[in-house]
């Protein structure tokens, strides 16, 4: 199942790449939540009864045009949002050979470097757009797989890791180069763009194999496959969770594989991920 | 007015050191959340409603012993917590001698440096106590003023930076050392501690000139004042919000001073910062 959220606080079925069903309705049976929330997101919290909901109300639901609305990131209240640094080795060999990936710390690899965290304020959907925010730094796009956590872990075994995963999406990790810390450098607002849309974990079968392609004014960027990632999806859920719980709408995005490189506005970046979907991100 | 939260959903009036008034009725006039919930807490985002009201029940109210509460974190749901690195100039001359204090890049200056993310799902209150997770690597406090942001600013100018603060309370930033970024080491959970209350805004004149002072089991470890800091609180606010919108309920730990060092499981932690109060948080 394709589900997205769209104009802000409507949810849609997604039937194919030009069009989905309202099917806003279900959200009418998710409880209202009191102060203080409970970490995490409440829609992905619930995702199993929503999916029910979901299938009954498109039956009777009219298809509308995907371009006639604004696609906001699926998941809206992530308790946190991980990035994976330095898990391609070929990005990690770009990043050694251009100087203009900026790294005050040795390149080595993932487990000397743990995670990164991106601020919730920064995440949007694709059709929210991407605002740059330091034009002098070089501003670059980081695509990759991103995985959704669908109930609550902590200290999760490799062996079952993906029944944490409540599904996937494209994540576009945009970066500002510069000496800051990447927490920082990675967190302005629109900084994390997820979309289109949530693919549920049953159509996935195997995350680790999957084709993902971006471009930029549609010159191809970056071209791989999850099957390079050196810590994998599962890996992953263990190694976040070993040091953290995870909470249902929590993103880990996976690390960008080579071939990243500088935005301007006016730019219109492409992102294609197989099974999942394509997505077309404005940046101003 | 010091306003804590305790036994997970009640909200007091603290009268002194030891007693509070219940008022969380005041919460029954606080709307419900519904999904995609705004960003930042709800209570801090309705402070100056939720005041009214605390201060009209605080009249019928009972006095609680504050030692028959557990006290929670004041603030539930943080956008992010954002932590000041290297902000004393003390503590970045002991984390140049001390080979504990591991750091992958050089020390420089925080605006090199910018600031870390700890995950929301790391905050606790004092009376939730902090859970040791990597037991073998050095895992120190980091005794900091901490800033609660009270309404939604971004590019805030140094002059307009106080309208912006809803409040004060005591941060420990709590930090297992190693390689790793700052943003996974300091993230555990129960390794942000936000306590013992929330000192609104009014009550602090001058936030950059008060004591603070850390012991473990009785004996003090770090001993400052915030006039020390190297970004005051004002240019935290400015330097922050140029890079991301901050929301109400957001907190700034404004950095450690000098003294940081290592507890153990049984360990107490004592920590007291003038105008706010004291807490006492236990070591498992």
């Amino acid at each position: 199942m394709k589900i997205c959220r769209y104009n802000d606080d409507r949810i849609g079925l997604v039937l194919d790449a030009e069009r989905l069903i309202d099917v806003s309705d279900a959200l009418d049976t998710l409880p209202d939540i009191k102060w203080p929330a409970p970490l995490g997101d409440h829609f992905i919290a619930n995702l199993e009864t929503m999916c029910s909901k979901i299938e009954v109300l498109s039956k009777s639901g009219k298809p509308i045009p995907l371009a006639d609305v604004t696609l906001n990131s699926p998941v809206a209240n992530p308790s946190k949002i991980m990035g994976a640094p330095i898990n391609y080795q070929k990005h990690i060999e770009e990043s050694e050979a251009d100087d203009g990936i900026v790294s005050s710390r040795p390149i080595s690899h993932i487990s000397d470097w743990g995670m990164f965290l991106k601020a919730n304020s920064a995440l949007v959907g694709c059709g929210d757009g991407i605002k740059l925010r330091f034009t002098d730094n070089r501003n670059d796009h980081e695509m990759e797989l991103a995985v959704i956590i669908g109930k609550k872990g902590s200290n999760i075994p490799i062996s079952e890791a993906k029944e944490f995963i409540a599904g996937y999406a494209i994540g576009l990790d945009m970066t500002t180069r510069g000496k800051e810390l990447q927490s920082f450098r990675k967190s302005a607002d629109t900084y994390a763009v997820l979309g289109p849309w949530l693919v549920t974990a049953d159509e996935i079968v195997e995350p680790n194999n999957l084709n993902l392609e971006l471009s930029v004014n549609g010159n191809i960027r970056q071209k791989s496959n999850t099957s390079e990632l050196v810590y994998n999806v599962e890996k992953l859920i263990q190694y976040t969770s070993e040091r953290y719980t995870l909470y249902p709408g929590d993103i880990i995005m996976t690390g960008t594989p080579d071939g990243v490189g500088p935005v301007e506005p006016g730019d219109i970046i492409d992102c294609s991920l197989e099974n999942v979907g394509s997505m077309t991100v404005k940046i101003s």
